[in-house]
């Protein structure tokens, strides 16, 4: 494998940095600290134009004095300075940089310019670089730190790829009190050059890495993040945080990072398609991705819950079960174990409750292992495990009572040997979630947190933590995604785009539409295009009565609530008079389409759109008047493999309506699921196309049939899909 | 008004407690220090049987030894000695109880019995209590803490009552370092006699309490506990968490308090009826208590973001904005006076994001000063606000560059006074909430909290708090709820009801059931009940065709899918057949209802059920195949108001459906409003109809029309509503 681009600039030898000098309130000075202090063994080169020495640390006056050529550059200088201080380095043969300072594309035009400079630049010297308008990295394998904010403790194992800096500087205190160590952590700031995506890839190659986390406020090359994540999920899970999905999202993304975001719920949709856990806070990004990083994967949905309190532990088991996890009730065999070690009114049948109770070593260890060693539960949820955090907060009431004991001793009473306690997930390869009210200055959250595991402060938390491992359990067992073959290119779909599109048409019409379907074996009505009444009639008595008679022009896209369209028509007098309505409500001489008329038992929609930053994505949802009422539609990027077409099919909502339903046969699903494989090819094949409306989708029978068809072409003004 | 039972409970000026000694790790005793340390003025008896003196207190060996009888006697003893001991307080004139004493009802059928006894025994001395199997409570208005947590800190403004008693124990210390203070918390327990609506109920009258957090597990009166809140709401915010609402969580809060959960789903709109706010964690209950109790109303949906940090300020606008609140782009001339102050690349628009910056004032006091004095918001979200917290993690990097200066005397240069900062909610009437990842070791977020103004650990908690205030702001302006006049029994209806139980039947059948709301008004199908195929004849030829033929009798009460139904005749000769038809599948002799064939635009579908608790609920949802496969269906405790019957109608998810959509007129919404509040008085006016189900109601045209009914009779066998 050829070395990722983050690889040097991860690890690099040497650093040199322009814009740190010894004013400690400057950031860059800041950002040196953290890379001299925190460890980093590599060689260290400020450059400064003034100042001899630099935190102790020689400086050379410019670029071009520096002893050798820096495997990274950092640069934090006014927004002028960086590109030609890029061009310096590059001179000497230095090919990663960290460019911190911000002013560019997140500004506006002249920003915009700026960058488009800086990338010439560093394109023209082959620089791969991070940012700019970044906060920098961390590499905790080799204690490289080049943020503004201290760094400590151990390696983790939790890789970070962040639009945002701030996730992994003015953080990193409230991760630490949290026992959530990076492995890795990139910020992204505007993706001049290396990207999200680049940092995601470089993450799932990681070693070190075991679970990856993402800050995201808008994808630039869509199917790319797809098809890397999907290389990666299956083996470690990656969560994401998006939210650029509203306006005011957007907005304020596109300010920060120039980030282009897209509605949220194309991205919900593309997060499941890339297999990737999506969560809506950066509590949920850190806290999820940490237990997922740590704690064996769920083998199966089945969970005890273990408390020392009622309210907790039923919040617990209401969250899990509202999830989908189960809380089974133990065997008699488990529950007469428990109930010998238990007070006689606490419960033991799962929840365990041993209610208000100080043997924390019963709730902590023993009945945990036996619940684990059961084989009848598939992880733990465990709230009260408690000792120094309550014990502290008791002592002023009850110092008395031990006359001569000072705080510390008195709590030297409760303090126990845990190291059992903590190793129980490993030995028994289940996962084990705290949840406590106690935080780090416990000393039973400080040995969970010390041994990796999480520790969450509510119980609702814990159990969605064990949720986001049952998330992952699904998504490690995904049907395999084979890259589609696209079919050939149809000289019949070719000749309609073609004409309309050379005689300036903003779209085809039904007819058109539908012959194009047609061109790719959609199964679409049987229809004629009639120019006259005897056409009309001739054609209706071929298809078979009743039949549609709707106008079919391209000028009139849209024809519902207007006259254009006299369903279940059943003679030929009748077809003559739709016939001459239409003609009168269209404007005469237009064509009209006769049609067969389909009797479905249930409706559906589909669609291809062009969506900012993944291009065309496809659209199934529920079709008739239940559209735009219900919004129950779902998204996923063009091309789809069978499996992904198949996910998007169930995962509407009302999904029960594809099975057998109140006497209905089952829908053919995979006449269906190849009708949206289909549908995502064509925009690849016609880019021409911008836009398809297949609407409805109607079920006859069991088999689905494209009833009315709407093809736009590219140039034309079209309403977006939100 | 008459003294609430809880006044006296917690405001006893003499409080004895039996099982407080002098042995520190008993819960009694732990209990009775919180008593004696934490500030309570009144006078406390330990009753112990050998022991002289409990912590320094004068012991009396039983319960007729003490000097008087006192206000409050508290009951921490094994579960055989709580009833003789509360008959001993009851014979000296004690009149209220806290019982802690677990082993009643929670634990199967003798503890029920023994919870009985005790029920009967305060009864006969007319004794109100809490619990059994309940934490005690905090009055922190007089200092009184009967709980095993110690209580520090000034009295707070938010009240609990929780059938958890963790949530005011074990979460003491946490609510410390989060900065949120109990006005008062009840612990309600097994509630024996005073539960949850009591609490309530007293929480609603007490002017320290400015909001109520309620930790529910499952309600047993519900019609009081709708009517005590909708009392209390509209000017004091009451929020809610409940956890009863699966398989897991019921089964859990069973072997708990013994509560008796209802499903999630009528949960959720029993709260909405009663104008209480959902969360859905117990973090989320204090946060959002705690601000609804600290910062002046939402006045309108438009928020500020102000920021040092991009992604905080993107995460807090989409979540926000997620919501249905508006983060608006400022007005030029505010943009100005913003641009002026800030870093050239910052922007000033709404998010402001002043990026990296130390200049904490700035961010905290000048621009949100300038935002709220605009009148362009009308409330402000503020992350970034940091001092010492983030000080402290950089001065181990920075101290050689300060020499001679210590941690302390590092932090004090940054130190500021922060008392115009904090003052801002109220001097401008808007409220702030705080988002920073430095917790109270910060001397920002330190200030904060101590001046009432919630900081929360993420940005989306802290605009999902704004949001909190957003809901309740709804609430305060929801229309009157003015209790419904039930009307006269209707002597028809009573006819057909009787007729039926009388003759031992499980449920009416289609005719009656319809005859019977046709007795309270309900716009049902034209329809007739037919014996012979000229009787039927006649029917259709009276109502005109098309019509409708259906199997109608008792026995037959599902009809779908099984030949009992033909649709759509149109003339004699298909009505015959299809007469002779339903015959043969149902078989001979049974009568046959000829209906008007109804033409609907929209499907819903009504019904009344009994859920455990809230005796009979009405329930409104989406009509046809939809109603299985979408869910989209509210409830709302019978009888129902005007008010609430609209707010039924409009909690739909599709209920953009009900309105003027796609070229349908919109549907007449008080003819839906008065169906569902008529629909409401049924069970109530006649207690032997167990379940109603009307199904489908078609709109025609504009106008509701019920086409098929069942309603099923008490002592029935029918599934229920889950």
């Amino acid at each position: 494998m050829e070395e990722h681009p983050l690889t040097l600039l991860m690890n690099p030898r040497s650093i040199a940095t322009v814009g740190a000098g010894n004013n400690p309130l400057k950031m860059g000075t800041i950002q040196a600290l953290s890379i001299i202090k925190d460890g980093y063994r590599g060689k260290f080169y400020p450059v400064h134009p003034t100042e001899k020495s630099v935190l102790g640390h020689r400086a050379y006056p410019s670029v071009a004095d520096l002893p050798e050529a820096p495997d990274l550059a950092m640069l934090i200088v006014p927004t002028d300075q960086v590109a030609p201080l890029l061009e310096e380095f590059g001179q000497i043969g230095t090919r990663r940089a960290i460019i911190i300072s911000a002013g560019f594309k997140e500004t506006g035009t002249a920003g915009r310019e700026a960058e488009e400079r800086l990338k010439e630049t560093a394109r023209r010297f082959g620089i791969r670089f991070l940012g700019p308008n970044c906060m920098g990295i961390i590499n905790s394998e080799i204690s490289l730190n080049v943020t503004v904010a201290p760094l400590t403790g151990p390696p983790g194992f939790l890789g970070l790829a962040s639009q945002s800096g701030t996730y992994l500087t003015q953080t990193l205190p409230y991760l630490r009190k949290h026992g959530i160590r990076f492995s890795k952590a990139v910020s992204v700031g505007n993706e001049g050059d290396l990207n999200l995506i680049d940092a995601l890839e470089f993450l799932g190659q990681d070693r070190q890495t075991r679970a990856i986390a993402l800050y995201i406020e808008g994808i630039r090359d869509g199917r790319r993040f797809i098809e890397t994540a999907q290389k990666i999920t299956p083996y470690k899970p990656v969560v994401a945080q998006y939210v650029g999905g509203t306006a005011a999202g957007a907005r304020a993304g596109a300010s920060h990072t120039g980030a282009m975001a897209g509605p949220d719920e194309v991205y919900d949709g593309i997060l499941k398609q890339a297999g990737i856990i999506r969560v809506h806070s950066v509590e949920e990004l850190y806290g999820h991705g940490w237990t997922l990083a740590t704690q064996p994967p769920l083998q199966g949905r089945r969970i005890a819950v273990l408390t020392n309190s009622g309210g907790p532990g039923t919040a617990m088991s209401h969250t899990a079960n509202a999830g989908g996890l189960e809380v089974p009730p133990f065997s008699k065999q488990l529950q007469d174990k428990i109930r010998a070690l238990i007070p006689p009114h606490a419960s033991c049948g799962n929840p365990v409750d041993l209610t208000f109770h100080l043997d924390t070593r019963l709730l902590s260890l023993t009945i945990p292992e036996l619940v684990m060693s059961s084989g009848e539960v598939d992880g733990v949820l465990l709230h009260g495990a408690m000792g120094s955090g309550f014990m502290r907060a008791v002592y002023p009431h009850v110092s008395e009572l031990f006359p001569g004991l000072t705080e510390e001793q008195f709590l030297e009473l409760f303090r126990e040997d845990l190291s059992e306690n903590v190793a129980l997930p490993v030995k028994y390869g289940k996962p084990l979630i705290i949840s406590s009210f106690f935080d780090h200055e416990d000393d039973y959250t400080a040995a969970y947190q010390a041994a990796n595991i999480p520790v969450f402060d509510a119980p609702e938390k814990a159990a969605r933590a064990m949720l986001a491992l049952l998330r992952y359990s699904e998504i490690s067992r995904r049907k395999k995604i084979v890259p589609p073959l696209l079919p050939e290119r149809a000289a019949e779909a070719d000749r309609i785009i073609n004409e309309a599109v050379s005689s300036g048409r903003k779209n085809l019409d039904e007819y058109e539409s539908k012959r194009l379907l047609a061109a790719y074996n959609f199964p679409v009505s049987r229809e004629r295009r009639a120019g006259s009444e005897a056409e009309a009639a001739a054609a209706a008595a071929e298809l078979g009565y009743p039949v549609v008679v709707k106008a079919c022009h391209h000028t009139l896209p849209h024809k519902t609530g207007r006259g254009l369209i006299f369903l279940n028509i059943r003679d030929e007098s009748s077809l003559l008079q739709a016939y001459r309505a239409v003609q009168e409500a269209a404007g005469p001489g237009l064509p009209v389409l006769v049609s067969e008329m389909v009797q479905g038992n249930r409706e559906f929609t589909a669609g291809v759109t062009r969506q900012p930053g993944f291009g065309p994505c496809v659209m199934f949802g529920l079709g008739g008047i239940f559209t735009e009422a219900l919004q129950d539609a779902a998204f996923r990027a063009a091309p789809l493999s069978e499996t992904e077409a198949e996910e998007l099919l169930f995962s509407l909502r009302a999904a029960a309506l594809l099975g057998p339903f109140r006497g209905m046969p089952a829908v053919d699903a995979a006449a269906l699921v190849k009708l949206l494989q289909q549908l995502s090819f064509i925009p690849l094949l016609h880019p021409q196309i911008r836009e398809l409306d297949l609407n409805p989708i109607l079920i006859r029978g069991h088999a689905p049939v494209v009833v009315d068809a709407l093809a736009v072409l590219d140039g034309a003004r079209h309403s977006p899909a939100r």
